[in-house]
């Protein structure tokens, strides 16, 4: 019963329909992507056309794009720790700026991509400081990190323009790892903590707790915002739902594909309670189950590879970095949408344009309309869409 | 003496030809591409087909592609271990069965192009684990590796077209590498070997032994296939010269490079007697002198050049990656070939497209008639082949 | 006052110019690109044709192009070490030569575009041996490391011609690395000196020297060519002065801003005295301030940032290379200037095309000229800049 806000209304103003139908209309355009705003937003104030972008942004870690959905996972954010929901604030308003003084594309701006990165890099660099929360000197280094981002989003896809593939979260995964590698533990500083590979050994035995796995699968989720508490990861969640029911179903899918990859390599109990091994599965699964590509069965099947590929790979990347006490951060799951992106096959069929990207109901309805031959909407969008 | 077997036996079925001619023919059928194969096999049952496809894939390890010398390869696999030959054989038709699931292109599939790396990552998965052979339980990252490389050859080749750059193994690399690194040398379930790098002291001085060297230089094509026993070695290099002698020879040559190479920078005596320095060399030789460049005098020079970058960089890998117990696989040969691809200059124009790459003989036989001035072939092939 | 010096030649031998002028032209023929040299080098000897093409291959380090600057280096270099200056020497003629002979580009050869690799790497080679002065043996490795430049410069350069980037010293910086991982400090025939990290611990709290640190900056210009004395360090920014003062100038500020990113995350404070932190700064710099970019205050504004990016880069690279006992190089320059080259926005506007790169003052006076409306020389020249 999932169909386009906008088109709905369109009908609903000029028909007799029901109230529980304009109800459900209020409902239906707050999710998606809420293309409408940015209209609506034109002629408005600078700082209200920044906070809808940041907002945007911020969704724009978890692959979903709807102010709403941001304001809900900022919500979560700032409910797990203020200090880390400060800095992701920071994070995302400042390379949004930077974006703006670089005379970046003010439609990339204003939906937001030029904010997921810095804010990333922000959170993260609170997450791994051993200096404690309110440590003011941090947002020095969060600042100039959320910067660097805007710098390496416009080179990459620059770069990355020619296969037609995003730059998703490479900007992130690069400066945090300069930052971490530039500081290092022991610094006067910038102290950080050092990270304990997944493939250590454990000190002895311990049997592994269901209901702490299960709850690791949500978990892995909030983690893509480097989140471990569960009712914030819970919000989270409810953040995806809101822009895409498909979305969330394959975002704790992922998670919980991840989990079993960490347990068929024997991890550390703790990689899996804490939902660490699930994030990098959430995400590889989501890009490919509906987001990135129109959502069949084939595609979920190709969703559950990419899931299994991305948890794997963390595993890897995250053993191989953790011999210089560097966190695999998102690497796994960037490669591994990155390659399924370009696959070509009978995945490389349901691709759409990464410029024509939206949420994944509204792909599938196009799709739908398309294949029961209503020729006359096929041609204005459509045709763009499966050239 | 070497000319192309089609056009040989053509003739000689409607001339006076002597028996020793037909004799001849019939075993130059056996030599090179065996292209006319494929044509034959359209109509046959799927696991026909599947079969020489795999065989295919088998010898494109090895830079060939000829369904015989792939049969005598699985026979030195299967003679230095019974065990090695059955995981290869399962790698092989695994990642070939999930390139038709995942529907590749059906030309790539039958030439094996899909089978080679799914093969050596199988291949290896049993060299480097220390559970003993007929551990089953490897059978399963046996075959979800060799799946694995079906979507990095996928991915990569959508990359590397741009430059008209094969994918060879670089599949198999990264897939060997991410395994190794997810199960590490202590893993409960799947435990392996940690390697010791070329570059390590030795423990006393000891002299080095002539005969030994020698017997490394015919290792080191066995390597290729990660086998260290004599006898099979030289049942690959008889399934090398069966499908190239030229190829065969450069095999020699590049790995008596190799290991010139190695004594050069006065490596342990180990990695010299195991050929393990060798097959780097071979490979790189292989690649330029007959196979993506047409046989000249220049060209073989350049062959040789590549086989000391190639041999020089798996020793630098080697001890890059040693520090962290893993091995350099094929990474320096392959990305040596892709650099001689790249070259610009005199060896560029000795390059033959990707697609059209053959035997090395038959290669040379069309150059050779189209500086004769056979301009009658030269307009069906060469045209092609130059541009 | 700096102009273009032949159109003033031009002007001044039909003029009745006073003597004061003439001097002062005779100073500007020496200055900037000197491209008038080409055509009056075409059919002189070979070996003078090599030794002009070697010292602007000498500039090409420092991103400058001018033979009489490639003297005054050559002079710097042999007045801090004999032994250094040779292998230098050495360096440039040897890549210069192999890319003659494998067929290279003859405009690419006669601008020392080949040479500066592999001077470099020969350089280097003879800085981390730690066999002392006048080991002879280093020249094989030296000849052999050159030559492999020319392979990697040759190969990168079809690779990054999709985006017009430069290859610059990417191959030395391959070249290098492999030679160091391949030989190890222990090495029998070519041992070398680990490097240490600039974020290693110092045993003692010491008082920082604001006069070393000054020092320091100047030998951060120096560093480039690895040359850590002062009177050589500034013959270079000297050599660079006569090039371009605006050139000079920003090796200058960008070695500054290098030893402040030092500071800012503490390194140790000899890595700071040596100027090991300012030359990938000055290289960062001096690339986006005026070379490849048009001189406005915003492309200086990008310049400073460009330099703070190669700064820390180098520092986290440093860091990283440093645990398997590795130098950063200038990896961090290399790939930032890269970096800024692929940018889109505001800075994209005005980058000059990678074949049109001149000396900045006559990159910027094509500007002006062009903004004053002087459309007949805009024709011919600016036409082509500003695509």
């Amino acid at each position: 019963m999932w169909t386009d806000a906008k088109a709905e209304v369109g009908e609903a103003s000029g028909s007799r329909a029901s109230i529980r139908r304009r109800v459900l209309n209020s409902l239906l355009l707050c999710a998606g992507d809420m293309g409408y705003l940015d209209k609506y937003m034109q002629d408005k104030l600078f700082v209200l056309q920044l906070a809808v972008s940041g907002l945007r942004g911020v969704t724009r870690v978890i692959l979903a794009n709807n102010p709403l959905s941001g304001a809900l996972i900022l919500a979560a954010l700032f409910w797990a720790s203020p200090w880390q929901g400060l800095l992701g604030t920071l994070g995302v308003l400042v390379s949004t700026l930077t974006a703006v003084i670089m005379g970046q594309d003010s439609t990339e701006v204003s939906g937001g991509l030029h904010g997921f990165n810095g804010m990333l890099v922000s959170l993260l660099m609170g997450v791994f400081s051993s200096a404690g929360d309110w440590y003011w000197w941090l947002v020095v280094p969060a600042c100039l990190g959320s910067a660097t981002c805007v710098f390496l989003y416009s080179g990459l896809s620059s770069l990355l323009d020619r296969w037609d593939l995003p730059v998703s979260v490479f900007p992130f995964n690069i400066t945090i790892l300069l930052y971490l590698l530039c500081t290092g533990p022991n610094n006067p500083y910038f102290p950080h903590h050092t990270v304990m590979p997944p493939g250590a050994l454990e000190p002895n035995d311990t049997k592994l707790l269901t209901v702490e796995v299960t709850r690791g699968i949500f978990l892995g989720v909030g983690q893509i915002f480097a989140c471990g508490a569960l009712g914030p990861s819970l919000l989270i969640v409810g953040a995806v739902l809101l822009y895409s029911p498909l979305l969330a179903v394959h975002a704790l899918l992922g998670s919980a594909v991840g989990t079993l990859a960490g347990l068929s390599v024997a991890v550390r109990h703790d990689s899996l309670y804490s939902g660490l091994l699930g994030f990098n599965g959430a995400l590889g699964c989501m890009a490919v189950g509906g987001l990135f590509f129109t959502f069949t069965w084939r595609t979920h099947l190709f969703a559950i590879a990419s899931a299994f590929l991305s948890a794997y790979a963390d595993i890897a990347l995250s053993n191989l970095l953790g011999t210089v006490g560097l966190p695999a951060c998102s690497w796994a799951a960037t490669l591994t949408s990155t390659l399924m992106l370009l696959l070509t096959g009978s995945l490389a069929t349901y691709r759409i344009p990464v410029g024509q990207v939206m949420a994944p109901e509204h792909n599938l309805r196009s799709r739908t309309q398309w294949e029961a031959g209503n020729t006359a909407e096929r041609e204005s969008t459509d045709v763009l869409t499966f050239i």
